[in-house]
């Protein structure tokens, strides 16, 4: 079976280590992964939702944080802020700086993105085959106002410097209009047997990958089911800030208007499938009545067994609106 | 009083240390720092010489090794090594990876070469202003015949790598003949009252600081007294692998040769005075009957008060020798 997901960072990383505890080695996992959090720091390109996915599945997560690596260490931080060179709220360790360095050197020698990260997989060996979303800049952005004004900052000052503290009134995701999704991305979609919509965030994470031109339109177009989980939980997101971007965009936090936002593949949306909560088990009717078949299980990834129910839970549901 | 030392790395930067403990607070240390041994690892500009000078004049130095940081990590060098990237020869510390990389980015937001340096020592705080040779990139090469038969590698390459176990046939300062001396240079030395060759490599070291068109000259036309100190003891380097590159320059290992190869000023050549160590007694004639006033005096830089003395005489023989 051919697996494609499209993932964020934490939450997609989690949620692709349970789907591989369940699926069987002839299974082949395509994850298509968001580069829209990507960012410059010190000349360096870092990709935190790729390297999140990388980590995660090839074990050099740090576990309790989600992101960056195990056993770090943290001396180059500690010396920028000795240097006075800033900035100081994003937190790159040493181990996790040498994964940019070898990054930016190859994308300096010519290497597209996607070649770059299949030579970074090939020591982490993730299990699954990681695609940026495209191997073409893109950056998101958050239109906010606070006491400098109405300003624009990247996605990662709006999220790890100012904690999401502020309203989100849009999210832009610069230069994904003209961004071509990354070699493999379409064909990916178009041979899948089952599409998953992991609990990402569905706006800067999921949402991003879905401005690439062409990949809205190959989901839509796949002969594969397509389901999605819920990253809302009793009207909050389970981790992250999800609600305050989902605000931006005009949607509800809640289980069922994140399944009406992605909409159903039967009415031009996406998703044929959708997955809440129990919690969230009041909402099943209002997602079913949109045309998304939609089951209430147990979504919280306490542990990879936990995990690796809610991804059998996905899959099943994929097999029961398989057209 | 206004001193002008030219020097490379670990020699270079130990006797500077001796200097200052016998300075006055009014007196000014400017040193003319070798640029030859540069070299681009990882997209990032690595200064040796300089930052041995600012790392063991600002107390950062690792002080048994000479070089790199005091308390270092090297979580990067390992992570290098488990994505199979090089090089693995060279020695990169976190710590120090640090400076190299605000080095890079000020370079690459079009500062030169002499401000990244002025603002790195902003943080150091050495005590002496340092200047490199050139803004311009000059990066010392080394023609040998091994088993790969003749060919050209990096100073860094030939000295870390190969450890000078091959000869050198010929030292090429690549670029040296088109640089032009660092802001302050010239300034610098015309107006010195006294300009030291501390015992630093005279070829790879204070060689290629005196490549740079204009900097030999301005020594000569200096109206300071020129004062060097042998690196050559008994006929071997005190530390590093001197004798090899001396030979490439038809030099004899010897501390009377090496005062000759610098010659007297009055001779078209460069120095006033010159220092050998007491077990060289037998070599003071052999240089002052070349023009150049010689003293025999301990220059084992054992610790810093043993190198302050040697400074002190340094400095005495430059008044005995003042026109």
């Amino acid at each position: 079976m051919r697996i494609v997901a499209l993932a964020g960072g934490i939450g997609g990383a989690r949620f692709l280590r349970g789907l591989k505890e369940i699926v069987s080695p002839a299974d082949e996992i395509t994850v298509i992964g968001n580069t829209g959090d990507d960012i410059h720091l010190f000349g360096l390109k870092v990709c935190p939702d790729l390297d999140t996915v990388m980590y995660t599945l090839g074990g050099g997560i740090h576990e309790e944080q989600g992101w960056g690596r195990a056993d770090e260490t943290w001396s180059i931080k500690n010396e920028m802020k000795a240097y006075g060179v800033g900035p100081e709220w994003f937190g790159l360790g040493d181990r996790d700086f040498a994964t940019h360095i070898v990054r930016t050197q190859m994308l300096g020698a010519g290497y597209p993105l996607s070649a770059v990260t299949e030579a970074l997989c090939d020591r982490w060996q993730p299990g699954v085959r990681l695609l940026p979303m495209s191997d073409d800049r893109v950056e998101t952005h958050v239109r906010i106002t606070d006491e400098q004004g109405p300003r624009v900052v990247h996605f990662q000052e709006y999220w790890v410097r100012l904690h999401a503290a502020v309203a989100a009134e849009a999210i832009v995701p610069v230069g994904a209009d003209t961004a071509k999704p990354a070699p493999g991305v379409l064909e990916a979609l178009a041979a899948a047997d089952v599409i998953l919509f992991p609990p990402s965030n569905p706006v800067v994470s999921i949402g991003t990958v879905l401005a690439v031109p062409g990949i809205r339109e190959a989901v839509r177009a796949a002969s594969a089911p397509v389901v999605g989980l819920s990253p809302i939980i009793g009207g909050a997101p389970v981790r992250g800030m999800a609600d305050k971007v989902l605000a931006a965009v005009g949607v509800e936090a809640t289980a069922d208007a994140v399944a009406l936002h992605y909409g159903a593949r039967a009415a031009e949306g996406l998703i044929d499938g959708w997955l809440v909560d129990t919690a969230d088990a009041g909402s099943v009717a209002a997602v079913e009545a949109a045309g998304i078949s939609c089951r209430a299980v147990p979504l919280l990834m306490t542990d990879t067994g936990a995990t690796a129910a809610m991804a059998r839970e996905a899959l099943t549901l994929a097999e029961s609106v398989r057209r």
